[in-house]
């Protein structure tokens, strides 16, 4: 059994904001899968902003691209992975893909937990958030958090598991009204701002006039810097990405001018990693799929239909258009 | 019993360094002690580089001055206090004070370890250190540890206390040759650069080629910049001071242009304030003073003789005139 599959490979690297003419639709066909190996066809597909990154340097051109997907088992020869398993793997951007057993991981089957999950609230994305708050910032119940990026993918992932941990006052920055409605009216936060509607440390300071006791950091520069400002003595600032300067990696973002307040303030600044947490995978799932099933904790994503439409998935992720977590669907599951 | 008691205030504001003439010397006359407090003759005087922030705004003008003091009892209505003790108040830039049992504490005397170490290794500074090292950074042993103003109280203090504590690599930065060779001579550092000899990120990767696991920062700007470039992944950042900042407090320190390196290299960057650990006083007091009497800590002390040099003593500091800890003497214990 031969197939034939669609990918996208990276063909230029991008200087700024990246654009279709940076990557190419290909096709090939992938043999029978020989011994150790099986065939899996894609259902869903993560764009995310740690790509970006990767346009610069990581991604080899023309070749095959990374990506955390979730397919089905559609043949084959290594006895741990059964036709129609529901497997997670990390060869994205393309329609099919020849795994090994080592490699893919055979989901689990919940009532009422979609299989886009694992790539959303029991993926990475809900796994940096779960690390940010559980292992980072240690979260206690009562503390308040203010988190920016809040109506992306970790964002929302992360108020809603605030929550679940005993959290107090919830606030949220995102980057139009429609988000700042979604995070007060859906996600349940106490306050919400569209940073575009000021400096963000004013704006913060109004949301949160009593200060917060966390800060879970997506974006860096102004967006860092009213965080230090917003926490109080003692407070923790989780650095979990700055997406806002992944477009120019070569030229450093503003930096926080109030810096020092580290030391006066006694903050504690950290950044984290989240590959460097897999081991935190199950732990994750078996504290929270009880309350995807209860629904109070509801996978926060914003799909795009088809594969064709990856890339502009992507680049649509990089200018904020999602709420919540980016998948790209390619068939259901 | 009155006495006649010099001191010096603060009498105007300074932008960028000060100077004598932001100081005066004043006499007046203490009354004899009433019942629940003590007369203190001050034999020992700290001056450090903190209250540099203190003159803009904090101390008031043509006031007495905060400042850590080791005296003697010369007169007494408290019970708590004997003529003949040695006390520590926080009653400086003065010969004599009035001091109630609840502000003096005193000082136990042990053969081998000097008075002034309450100013200098046993006191705020050596605590500064301690808190650093055993519950900030929570150094390890084995782990490699970068001082910068490592030539300074809280640097000569942290270096000697790592060496007891079994760290790795040690390296340190100072402003002068001859301090370099004090950090190697004297204090046993493996590593020593003068910070003027180039770009300090480069002098330290020089130093430190394979990094180090724990950064001790006490300049601020490019001193932290460099201190984020070669701290290795999981590593921490102790912030305990930004002295090349205080003397322009308005304008915000270059900031660190590899600031998001906190991200991927999950930095922890934490800052303190030693005002904040006054309960580990004891704890430190009695793990160091045995090494103190056996000569594997030695106070490291610059000295300057009598009352009438303080000011003189402050501001040298401030130009890094001292190594080790600045102290002014005004008699002997």
């Amino acid at each position: 059994m031969t197939v034939r599959f669609s990918a996208v490979h990276q063909v230029a690297e991008p200087e700024g904001m990246p654009a279709a003419e940076h990557f190419a639709f290909v096709t090939g066909e992938l043999p029978a899968p020989t011994a150790g190996t099986a065939l899996v066809e894609n259902l869903y597909l993560s764009v995310d902003p740690y790509m970006r990154e990767c346009m610069n340097g990581v991604w080899a051109l023309d070749s095959p691209l990374e990506g955390r997907s979730i397919g089905r088992v559609i043949a084959s020869e290594d006895p741990r992975l059964a036709v129609g398993d529901l497997v997670f793997h990390r060869q994205g951007w393309r329609t099919h893909a020849l795994v090994t057993g080592e490699e893919a991981r055979v989901l689990p089957r919940h009532d009422g937990v979609p299989p886009s999950a694992y790539l959303s609230i029991l993926g990475g994305t809900g796994l940096s958030a779960y690390v940010a708050l559980t292992r980072i910032a240690r979260l206690e119940p009562g503390d308040s958090l203010y988190i920016s990026a809040a109506a992306g993918g970790v964002g929302t992932a992360a108020g809603q598991l605030a929550r679940i941990l005993g959290a107090g006052r919830l606030i949220g920055s995102a980057g139009s009204a429609a988000k700042v409605r979604h995070l007060v009216e859906d996600l349940g936060f106490d306050a919400a701002f569209d940073y575009h509607d000021g400096p963000v440390t004013e704006l913060l300071a109004k949301a949160a006039p009593d200060g917060v006791d966390v800060c879970l950091e997506n974006v860096g520069g102004e967006h860092l810097e009213a965080a230090i400002d917003a926490v109080r003595s003692h407070g923790r600032i989780v650095w979990c990405g700055a997406v806002s300067t992944y477009n120019d990696p070569g030229r450093p973002p503003a930096a926080p001018r109030n810096l020092y307040d580290v030391v006066g303030k006694s903050i504690r600044l950290e950044g984290f990693l989240v590959r460097n947490y897999p081991h935190l995978q199950e732990e994750m799932e078996e504290r929270l799929v009880p309350h995807i099933r209860s629904g109070a904790l509801v996978p926060d994503e914003t799909v795009a239909d088809g594969f064709g439409r990856v890339v502009e998935a992507f680049l649509g992720m990089l200018r904020g258009e999602n709420t919540g977590k980016m998948i790209v669907r390619l068939a259901d599951a």
